[in-house]
């Protein structure tokens, strides 16, 4: 088998380049190797209050780094009076907070789109409540001493990669004062457990609030910075865009979004839903990083009805909704929608950039009533 | 908003109905829905020997069964002379055997067939290694005492749903024979833990060497019975047909297969991986479910090179492989290609059959070096 060739392209024809901007096409085949790497949290786990271990989303730009505990370390450095440079135990060793939060990625909704912005196509479900434990960031800042004339604070992540062209270490960084917040934190367990190797290990950011992307994954550095910083997760992309010229305003708080667990049984291919006639609890979770969900209302063929929402497990996480329906035979359109105390409520059609972030349209789940 | 509808199509075009049998169309998104909701393993995790919690692949049906162990019981019945009804904690107290056992999806890779299968589109990551504790089957089935004219024993899960018209328990049979090999286990925990959910707790079986599709989830009922089982997962799915009227071959053993941890970093986007020049190591890990893997070679551009196989961890387990190579710069094709103990190896060419299963043509890898 010396001669033999391998090419992946035997038979296919050959494959089309991509589209530069948002298409009006078919899938493509780079969008379905992410949509297998990335995981999504399947709708029915909208039942837990904290997500199981291997449900929660997973968006990993590069590859999963593999780090040992050992030899990893943590430089806090830049702008600041005493660097420090902190093994895990140092870390463990420092108060501990442990905090439900909701974590949700920036792209979620993004293959709903049209046209559609080529990246990684999440339908609905790139969410997921983790459990998370680790000491907060504020009292770390504190005992590096960050300069007066510091602005941001920047962390790097271990994973490496390229992006449009950009070879980078994944990096982002928020204001002094928002790395302050008390509830931000560099988390080292999950649900109990030393994280996952695919959520970070051995340590990562959690920034309750905002989208996933804030909250570096695989820590090694954290900086002070005199300068806001330019790096491209920061200042090129997640940016809400009209178009490739706007430079667009930055992505931040998680917006309102209600999902519900698919009622009845689904068929395998297409996942439409069959639900028994009669009374039919409809649940679900709601979430917003902007401000506490205060309703959500579950519509039906486009009536509205509303949802009894739970207590949430903590201010960073999502709450739980549920309705009765009487659910009459035939074919039904379902849907939910959260509106937060900020009075921002989800729109029905879609929300579109051109990177296609913060799409939180209405879910909608075509059920079958027999 | 009393008149408002959800559509989920208020810009897109209607969807098209789907193609009714293999397809040289674009991906659907059905198949991209199917590919959010089911995970795969991606490729660098093919760096442990154990596959860590939440990387190893999944394929769920229907949904995730949400069951309290405290109100679940296993029927063991049919053609038995002792019925029984066990508790967890029954099963906890039987004998325990801990086995690493490499499962894969037998529709691993059909993505990549042409014309292609509409089902669930994998890649080439649908595999994965869990360190696996239960109770031997065999044991049970003796203890209930197997009736001298049954011939398959029937296990039945809590997963609920429709394929193909089809409203069904998903269920799979092994003969009676097969269901007596002693490595066939009632698996209870993975990895050290109690089965995930979505992994089928609070027990589910584990069939080493076959495919994913015959190691049922959730098991609700063991039955014996006297003529062979014609459920739909056993006799009309799950079998290498040529086409939609050949009634064809069942799926059963998995086929040899070598992955490569891909090398280098990747692009975000088109998963294009960057190499330095100079002595890299290729790792990888293969499998067969057929007979222990004796070689694996590493393509590079077509030239071939013997790499190095570590012991495998366990009979059922995937064994590590490596092999150095003199990376220069330019554009390179690796691929690596799996012989086991009964003179099989991989395809170079798709293995195509009409739904898609068992093609284990070698995995290619494009790959920059600079």
């Amino acid at each position: 088998m010396s001669e033999a060739r391998v090419t992946d392209e035997t038979v296919k024809p050959a494959p089309k380049a991509l589209p530069r901007g948002p298409t009006e096409g078919p899938l493509t085949p780079e969008e379905l190797q992410l949509s297998a790497r990335n995981h999504s949290m399947p709708l029915e786990a909208l039942r837990y209050d904290i997500t199981p271990l291997g449900l929660h989303y997973l968006l990993i730009h590069f590859d999963i780094p593999m780090i040992e505990a050992a030899h990893w370390r943590l430089a806090i450095g830049g702008h600041v009076a005493r660097p420090l440079e902190l093994t895990l135990n140092d870390i463990r060793a420092r108060p501990s907070v442990t905090l439900p939060v909701t974590l949700e990625c920036a792209g979620n909704g993004r293959s709903r789109l049209f046209p559609r912005p080529v990246s990684q196509p999440w339908v609905t479900e790139a969410v997921g409540t983790g459990l998370w434990t680790g000491t907060p960031l504020a009292g770390l800042l504190a005992e590096a001493g960050v300069a007066e004339n510091a602005v941001e604070i920047v962390f790097t992540g271990a994973d490496h990669g390229l992006e449009k062209g950009h070879e980078l270490d994944y990096a982002r960084s928020l204001s002094v004062a928002e790395a302050e917040r008390p509830e931000i934190l560099l988390a080292y367990a999950m649900n109990g457990q030393p994280l996952l190797p695919q959520h970070g290990f051995p340590l990562r950011l959690i920034v309750p609030g905002w989208y996933g992307m804030a909250s570096v994954k695989w820590l090694t550095r954290i900086e002070a910075v005199t300068e806001p910083f330019k790096g491209y997760y920061q200042a090129s992309n997640y940016h809400y865009r009209s178009g490739p010229d706007d430079p667009g305003e930055p992505v931040r708080r998680i917006r309102p979004r209600a999902l519900m667990v698919p009622p009845g049984f689904p068929d395998f291919l297409t996942r439409k839903r069959t639900v028994a006639a009669g009374s039919c609890r409809i649940e679900g979770r709601a979430w917003s990083g902007q401000a506490p969900v205060e309703r959500v209302v579950l519509g039906i063929d486009g009536r509205w009805l509303e949802a009894v929402l739970d207590p949430a497990p903590g201010l960073f996480a999502w709450r739980r909704w549920s309705c009765v329906w009487e659910a009459e035979p035939g074919e039904h359109m379902l849907s939910c929608r959260a509106t937060d105390a900020s009075g921002q409520s989800q729109p029905l059609e879609q929300n579109w950039n051109w990177i296609g972030v913060g799409n939180n349209m209405v879910q909608a789940v075509p059920v079958t009533v027999r």
